[in-house]
Parts: structure tokens; sequence; C-alpha cells
């Protein structure tokens, strides 16, 4: 650890990989609960009383009853516990996952599958979306589908999807078939960073991580209409759902940044905020020649992209490199998702039907809340730099 | 919440739960780490420099290789990351657990046989303990066993298991039949209390907990001599076994905890200083007519069991009953694991071969470093008090 925090921000950093990991939201001023909620004492009823309350408070901000909210270790956890449901239920059925997906569904639908749990991609389009006639046709296509997965925001490149089209589509579907579909979606990218209405959206899980909001890291919540089979068993915590003794103190942190981040209002602001600087920046980096979106005709206000997350390429320039000559003039970005960062595959630029020398071209920049445009002008100097060389 | 953690301490509670949660170390002065440690820019590789020394630090106390160490969101994650990783296994093999074993050992357990993976229980002593005797019964009767799960020092009763002994004899069993089994020991109630040796132990995998060490909730290790296949899939984080974006912060707290109190020299210190005040305890409680330890026999000094756990009772009181009192006078006490503190089961003591009404007397004291001679005398107090009216 050469350079502390301190150091970054002195040589005056631009930071524009939110989504990897969000600048911590420093307002948690949490008072110290120490006692085990399962206890029955003073101390565990008071730590009960605060889990309650964290619970009660993220419940008001999502609009959902607390009953339907388990704190998990994050939005990978919170994924598994929906998906892996499946491996305890009785009987058969199919999980169908957008192609899209980040690497937590996706990875654990092929590792289900080796568990005997049968798996198959819906399809994406160009713009990364799923769309309702590609949702359609994999049902028609797949009559056992049990589980329908599909995010809210696409982690690289933004890509929104119609959640609550999608979500009438599979109730209208299951009242013909008689077979309901547990709809299942990860809303870590779209959380504080466009509207989020679970209750309208009328879907059965949906998965949220602190950190991206920045909260404390190994936090997260499950949001579950029902409750439902764990994925491992324990102490019977969080209803039997994910045991474990709870974190009280990452509760609490994630209820704070949820009221100060995740409100309808302050969304509402801070993503016309989000869009007004990244049409600051299409503008700029559309005088830069070798420089386009991904998808090509993505423009600022496009509702189908969240505008906090933007996918591009220079031509002739691997985006791994781009990221590394960036970050050697002070500008962190990165490729895909950070899971995935040491990997060449692309899957989600795959699946939109990319060529190869496309895919590599590829590079996010993320903002986040403290974003401004010297950042982005910061950005798009450090690209015309980094294109003189390259 | 009517009362703060100040108004707890003023009213001078006396804490004697230290196994359900202990009293949080404050000296936790880490610098603030946020980039994502997959992240290839000078952010992540500064978040990954701080994961890998948070590593080292760990390795280094006690006493691995950093490679064997991967951080979990806790104990109960740990002990379920390496039983069901079982699940994943090539062939078919028996789980085989102690039938002491904490809920998120016992649980799982249950929950793999459901899933097709036979498992059995191997009987404990009358003193909570698995023997050499014991063990060797319980493979000759499943010839098929593949994983072995004995806990260090047992939460309830601080039974202490001889894992030197049960590892000597799976390792000399293993090399007759040609099957090596694993050896899996949850040592979240051993490591800070009493000494663990996990190289000369000869154990393949083991679970920790940050917390009952004083460090953050939602953090632990799993250490493993070799890698196993995970629980579920993401984003490829402590090299697939456990996925999700690195807890960095609890693993820097956790690394700091560890260095404060689970050296072999602070250990020895530490257990001494606890052997001691139990003594103090000890010849206390015995003055009490109805009251006697569990097991009967247990005196001060006593290599078998842990010093830190109590497990007692009081003749013609529920347990449950006395710790409602007990904390109504001031002072924290439980009956059994905090996880299961709603159940009137105490499988744990009926392993025992304790009938249902001294099961159902059975209450903990578990103490922990900043636990003094006061504290033991206002427990006894209280037991005193209660028992005029009880």
């Amino acid at each position: 650890m050469k350079e502390n925090a301190a150091g970054l921000q002195a040589r005056a950093r631009t930071y524009l990989d939110w989504a990897a990991a969000a600048v911590p939201d420093t307002a948690s001023p949490d008072e110290a609960v120490y006692g085990n909620p399962s206890s029955l004492h003073a101390e565990g009823r008071r730590a009960r009383e605060a889990l309650d309350s964290a619970r009660a408070r993220c419940a008001l901000v999502l609009g959902v009853p607390p009953e339907t909210l388990y704190f998990t270790s994050g939005g990978t956890e919170s994924n598994a516990l929906a998906l892996y449901s499946l491996l305890r239920r009785a009987g058969k059925g199919r999980l169908l996952y957008s192609a899209a997906e980040h690497p937590s569904v996706r990875e654990n639908c092929h590792a289900l599958e080796k568990l005997h749990v049968p798996a198959s991609a819906i399809g994406v389009e160009t713009d990364g979306r799923v769309s309702e006639a590609s949702l359609s046709r994999a049902l028609e296509k797949y009559p056992d589908t049990r589980l329908v997965a599909v995010m809210g925001v696409n982690n690289e490149t933004g890509a929104r999807m119609d959640i609550a089209a999608l979500g009438s589509l599979l109730r209208s579907r299951g009242a013909e078939t008689g077979r309901p579909v547990h709809f299942h979606s990860d809303l870590v990218q779209a959380l504080g960073k466009v509207p989020v209405d679970i209750p309208a959206w009328d879907i059965d899980s949906a998965s949220f991580s602190a950190h991206k909001l920045g909260g404390p890291r190994g936090i997260g919540l499950l949001y579950l209409r029902k409750p439902l089979q764990p994925l491992y068993s324990g102490g019977g915590q969080e209803r039997g759902v994910r045991p474990g003794t709870e974190n009280v103190q990452g509760a609490l942190a994630l209820a704070s940044v949820l009221e100060r981040r995740a409100s309808p209002a302050t969304v509402r602001l801070e993503e016309e905020k989000a869009g007004a600087r990244l049409q600051y920046l299409l503008a700029r980096l559309k005088k830069i020649d070798r420089v386009s979106c991904i998808p090509a005709d993505r423009k600022a206000g496009d509702g189908r992209f969240s505008p906090w997350i933007l996918q591009a390429r220079a031509r002739g320039v691997p985006g791994e490199v781009m990221a590394r000559v960036l970050d050697s003039l002070g500008v962190a970005i990165s490729t895909g998702a950070a899971c995935s960062a040491a990997s060449k595959q692309r899957p989600v630029l795959a699946a939109m039907g990319l060529d190869q020398s496309a895919q590599l071209e590829g590079f996010r920049i993320s903002q986040g809340w403290s974003t401004d445009t010297t950042c982005m002008d910061a950005l798009v100097s450090g690209i015309e730099k980094a294109l003189v060389s390259l």
C-alpha cells in the first residue's frame, strides 16, 4: 500500500468506475449495537430493535412490507439465494436468464445446470435489452420455465430493461397456462440510479447491494414477495432464508444510505443530473473521430439506458489498453464488470451481436453522485491524449 | 430503541453472553479503502493490496499460507461452503458430523440429506466431547464417509474436542483404506480463546468469525488446505470459492482483531486469565445448593473444557426463566446458542444424555476479555436473588 486515499485524491484522480465501487458516503453516524438479535436479554432485544428498525426504514424507501426484506451479504448472495431456491423446491422446472445478466446470475445458472436444473438464456436485442418479443419466444420454446431472471440495469452498458412490461407479460402468461413463473430481478445497478417500483413492477424477488450506493461492503438486501427455500441453513436468522449472526451495523448503514440516495424524489433529481452530465460527455465524445458508443445509436436522453453507465469504444484500441492508459493519466474507468476484469471475454457485448474486435474495444464509464463536468473534461482530455499515441 | 449502549452501561449491566456476541473491540483505525479489488486501475490495485495484506496478516497469526484463507461473510457461511462442496464433487459420499455441532453445521447436514447427500451424527460422550472411540465406531459403521465435521469448542458447554487426536485417527484410517476423508472443524468458539494450531492439527478446512473476537459482523474466514467447489458462483472473487465484491474494510478489521486477540502468546495468557476467573466463579457457585454444572463433574482447570464457556443448571428452574430473571437484575446470560434462543430444543444437551428436565434447566455463562471478578460477583448474587423467589 504505497498510497492512501488522501494521496490518490491529492493527485486529483478522476474516478469514473462507480458501477464497480461507489465512493463511500461517509455520513453514517450509526450508534454501535453489539448484542446478538437472537438473544433474549436487554442487549439482544436492543439489537433486534435496531435490526427491525433498519428493515422498516429500507421497506419505507422501497415501498414494500418490511417482512419481504432479508438482509444478506450483498447482491451476489441475494441473486444466489433466489436462484438456488429452485434446488430445494419440489418438482422440476427451468431457469431462464437474460444473456446480459451479471456473472452472479449467469454463472449460477451454469452451476445449477450441473446440478440438473435446466437453464437457458433469453437473447437480447442489439441495444442489450430483453424485449417482450424475445421473452415470449423463450417462454414458447421452454414451457417448463419456472423462474425468469432479468436485471433492471445492465452493469456494462447501462441498458435499462422494461421490468414492468416483462413482469406483466409473465403474469398474463402464467394466468393463461395456470403455471405461475417466478420473476427475479437483479436491481443492484438500478437502485438509487433510476426509478425502482417493486409494487408496480409485480416482481417476486429482487437483489440490492449497499456498497454500490456508497454504503459498506458485505451487506445487501433480498426482496422476496414470499419466503423461499434457503441456500444454506443455520441458526434460523432472517426467518431461515439467510442464516448467520445478523450484521446489525451493516443493516443500519444500508438503511441510512437507502434513505439518502434511493427515495423516489432523490432518484428523479439525481437521474436528471446524471443525464445532463452524460449529455455533456456525449457531446464532447462525438467530436472525437475514433470514439463511438455501444450501441452506436446511443444518444443523451434515450430512455432505454441508464445515464449513469456508458459503454463506448475507440477504433483500433483494445478497451483494456484504453483503461490502462487512462489510469496512468489519472482517470479510473474499466472495461466491463470489475468482477471479470481479468477475463478477455465480453459475453454481454457478444449477446448484443458485436463482433470480436468491437467487443475487445469496449470500455465502460460509470459516474456517481459527486461526478461533475470537470470529471468528464478530464476523461475526454485523457482519451484525446491516449489516442495520439495509440 | 429506547436505550443506547451508553445507557445500558450506565446502569452497570453485567454482560456474560460473549459466546453469542463479543463486545466490540473499538481499536480498529483502518484507513478507508473504496476501490473494487477486481478493478485494474490505481484505486482497484490499492484495494487489492489492502485485501492481500489483510489475508497475509491473518495467515501469519494462524500459521498457514495466505492462499489457504478465504474471506467469507462469517462462520455460518464458512461452514456452509465446506459442507456444500460435497454437492458439487464427483461421486457419492457420506457426511459425518458430531451430535454437538452448531446449527450452522447440523442444520446444513439435514438440508444436504434432502439433497441426497447421506449424513449421520457421531455420538458424544457425557462430557459433550467426541471421543476417538466414538469417531472410530462411526467410521466402521459408515465406510462411505467422505467428510467429517467436528467443532473445536462447543458453543453451549465449552467442551473442547481433541482435534489433533481425531485428525490423526482420520489420517491413519485414510492411509489404511486408501480413501482419504476431509476433516472440517468449526473453530468459531476456539479462536482467540484456546490454542488453535491448524498445521499441527492436520485439518482440511476450518471456519472463523470476526465478531466473536470483537470484530465487525459480516466478515469471517474459511481455511481450506485445497480449494473446494464453491457454494454459489459469481464474479470469481476469492478464487471462485466465495464470490461477491470483496469486503476489504471487513477483512482489514478481521486482520486487526486477529492480531490483537488470536496470536498464540495472547491466547495462552488470556486463557489463563479466563481460567482463573472461572475458578473463582465455580468456587462461588459451589456454595449455592441448587446450582450444578453441566456436566456435573466439571471442575476448574479441567482441560476437557474451554474456560470461556460454562453450562450450568439450577434445580427446578427452567434455564429460560433464569436468563429472564437475571436479565431483569442486569445480568445478560443465555440458555444455549443465541441462534436458537427461541427454540425449546437442546439437541447438544440431549446428545450428552441429559434427561428432559436437565436439558430445560441448562443455562450458559460465557465470559470475554473484559470480564472480571466483579462480573462474576454480580452473576452469583443475581442467581442467589433469583433462587429466593423461584
